[in-house]
């Protein structure tokens, strides 16, 4: 085949001359061989990410929720006006003669599209999957511009706040079960929200501009949040006084109580509706046994413009200590309840209530990374349980009929792809790869019939006839 | 926790047993909620295709492979010259003022991509993910614009022939164990292919668009493919007429013993090599038992430009009554060796000699999912063990605290979202979602301490003190 080589070399060096360019983003420290804000995920990494994924499919699983999986990119009208100030971060492919597409933002539209066009009325499914949003990549917080979600939903019309609750028992036993430290889950509700700005004195208008403001206070200071609204959103200095006081508050039940008896929030029928929702939701959670793990934080917004009633988001609480040398990873997982998606894709409005949660299994993956580094623990990244190896020369036939046999039988093995490996080098892959046994073929083996298992760890060798061999490996390998 | 094994493992048996039977027409509904090409996946199918995955990622750990995964878009440059003529169905993302992107087109440009940025020099890995190509989507074939791809390769400077064999012995693996019918693997060599062009007398120059049309010979006759040749690609007669008497054989070992005494061919450097990598893989086939399987085809061409040595290509063996009435899939795996792609990426041009193969999960699906409809076998979406019911009113909350304990012992457990649903209800639901064991807790258990243990298939009801029914359920589960 004729050979691309030079042709290809100045393509590269016009790709270097290009990457070279000065670029806003944040420096990552590989090289620019593939897209900014991206990366691959070696094997060790990908070791660390399925253990986390098993871990919260099991916990999905648990519950009763069937799994789906959508495109990766759904038609561009689909996704517009769901996502508030974020639509400019939707990625949006090439218009190469056909329809107009854009890559998933969430795991959320896609299943409200998929229960209107097949009108579905109730599901509990889960989703993991990648999602894409142009977001500067600011990678020591663990956020890139394709990352994974692993989304956890109910749909259907049911008695109130009980699936509301379950999702936050999946929480729950998902930031637990990975053992990532304590943690809080922040609970409102979009009415309660939406109650305190028309009582504060915020035009409807501008509500949503509004949210996206409060929803940055776990990254900026309340004066800095204060200083948008007014500056910014043009909200009047006493208006947003009134919104200060609010977003200051969190606590448990006797906050919703409080909350309850307030002089202007009470006067407000939405806000008394999500209070009331939220005080139910509450006695489930004790239920359950989570209920100091949870707590009611009138400064929760949540940036997503489809959600309608409770909301959350969890955050892992740290010791100053650790706050100074490990990761700022902010939310590790969030959702809420959206009634009114659903309906926006069906051609006759009707609704399907929804509530669900979704788990940021990047900055999970980012935390544990870390601490298996800090701890110089070594990751297997295959697992190979028998190496055939043989100490003498022109044994390639026989090797290969051995381990031929072990892959038929289910076994997990390898060999080294060499006619005349040493002894040596082929002991030493063992020994690097933590592969726990070896089977040796010689020429003695073969003229007896059998065939020298040896175990790498504390190097016992036996001799075992052939025809018992395969039986022998898999009960040492059900023992260990 | 119980151990589910076994179960699992029958139950996959029963599916199998089911999958065999012929198949009869499919028939998919024409959607417009999403683009042309892609689907979502229902849970049914998911359950389908996560056996189907789950199956080929344990034929590749078996054989030591590491896991590997990558952005789903690449730099566009990464992708350019590698596809020949099919570069035309990447899809580019829209410029939005960044850096100029391509969705992946298949996992193997990535792999080598990997390999070079990463300086890696031996490597064996897996790697299970979405491609995307812009076809014209033909839906009874299988064939989607977004689809999966199991890839499984061996990176490094090794003895000839070991991997090459190694991989042919992993699609056999797969397709035995997938138990999808008789197949063959049609194997070539790109330089046997090369050196038959020139021996023909094909100007160099022609060669790629020469294979391509070769490629087509699995769909439509040599006499349209010489038509192509001759009318469209400017190719003598003559010399289409001798490509014509190579390209329609295809035998084992003595084919290449028939070629190497070939007057023309044995001619030709390229074509020898080619003939003498291929004999010894053929010894390598013979020794894992897998000879019978492999045909030696010179009408395998592989449509994409980056092969250098040998190829394979797998297809479904169907008697005459069954290719009437079921899908025409193609090939389901297909794969080979390409020692020059990591060197196009490496800025020195360093070569690491690769080969792999993929696996057409998708083709693959369509299959079973078509077998699975024509038996008529219901496929359980959830794994659900035991539901947690009430005959009375008011006891949501007995039945939250219970359903709480199950989830905490690890127990997969539902209950209805409702305050007071009706105990034949929720018996129904049991019986519709196959859920194995209920719980019922009513006024009387509570005030003895107990919880009634209902077997659903036989409806066989014992009271169990509470205290040790997750005993009990783990238990019955583990006996099931």
């Amino acid at each position: 085949m004729p050979s691309f080589g030079l042709r290809h070399r100045r393509a590269w060096a016009s790709l270097f001359s290009q990457l070279l360019r000065p670029s806003g983003f944040v420096c990552i420290r590989e090289v620019h061989f593939h897209s900014q804000g991206t990366r691959d995920l070696s094997p060790q990494q990908m070791v660390i990410r399925e253990k986390i994924l098993d871990m919260v499919v099991g916990c999905f699983k648990r519950h009763g929720a069937k799994r789906l999986d959508t495109p990766a990119f759904e038609l561009k009208e689909m996704l517009t006006e769901k996502y508030g100030e974020d639509s400019g971060l939707i990625y949006d492919l090439k218009d190469q003669g056909g329809e107009l597409l854009s890559l998933r933002y969430d795991l959320t539209v896609p299943f409200a599209r998929y229960l209107a066009m097949n009108k579905v009325k109730r599901m509990k499914r889960y989703h993991v999957g990648k999602v894409w949003r142009r977001e500067s990549p600011t990678i020591v917080q663990g956020r890139y511009r394709e990352f994974c979600q692993c989304d956890f939903d109910i749909a259907g019309q049911f008695d109130p706040m009980i699936p509301d609750a379950e999702c936050l028992k999946i929480m729950c036993e998902i930031l637990s079960g990975l053992q990532l430290g304590d943690f809080l889950i922040k609970v409102n509700d979009r009415r309660i929200l939406d109650g305190m700005l028309a009582v504060c004195g915020v035009p409807e208008s501008k509500f949503h501009a509004i949210c996206s403001s409060i929803d940055k206070l776990d990254k900026i200071s309340w004066n800095d949040v204060r200083h948008e609204m007014v500056a910014k959103k043009g909200l009047a200095p006493e208006v947003a006084d009134r919104i200060g006081d609010y977003v200051q508050c969190h606590g448990g039940v006797s906050l919703i109580e409080e909350m309850f008896q307030d002089s202007r929030l009470s006067q407000n029928k939405q806000a008394l509706e999500g209070l009331g929702d939220l005080k139910l939701l509450f006695e489930y959670l004790t239920l359950f046994g989570i209920a100091e793990k949870i707590s009611f934080d009138l400064s929760l917004a949540r940036g997503l413009d489809y959600y309608t009633g409770v909301i959350y988001e969890a955050v892992l609480l740290q010791t100053p200590a650790q706050a100074e040398e490990s990761l700022n990873v902010g939310s590790v997982a969030a959702g809420g309840r959206y009634d009114g998606l659903v309906g926006m894709f069906d051609p006759k409005g009707h609704k399907v209530p929804c509530v669900g949660l979704s788990i940021g299994v990047e900055r999970i993956f980012a935390i544990l990374e870390q601490r298996i580094k800090t701890s110089g623990q070594k990751i297997r990244t295959t697992e190979t349980q028998v190496f055939v190896a043989t100490p003498q020369n022109n044994f390639l036939q026989e090797r290969l009929k051995l381990i031929s046999e072990l892959w038929d039988a289910g076994i997990k093995a390898e060999l080294l792809y060499k006619n005349n490996p040493k002894l040596l080098t082929q002991l030493h892959y063992c020994e690097h790869m933590g592969i726990p046994l070896v089977v040796i073929i010689g020429e003695q083996e073969l003229k007896e019939g059998v065939i020298k298992l040896r175990s790498v760890v504390s190097r016992e060798e036996v001799a075992i006839k052939r025809e018992n061999l395969v039986a022998e490996i898999q009960k040492r390998l059900s023992e260990s």
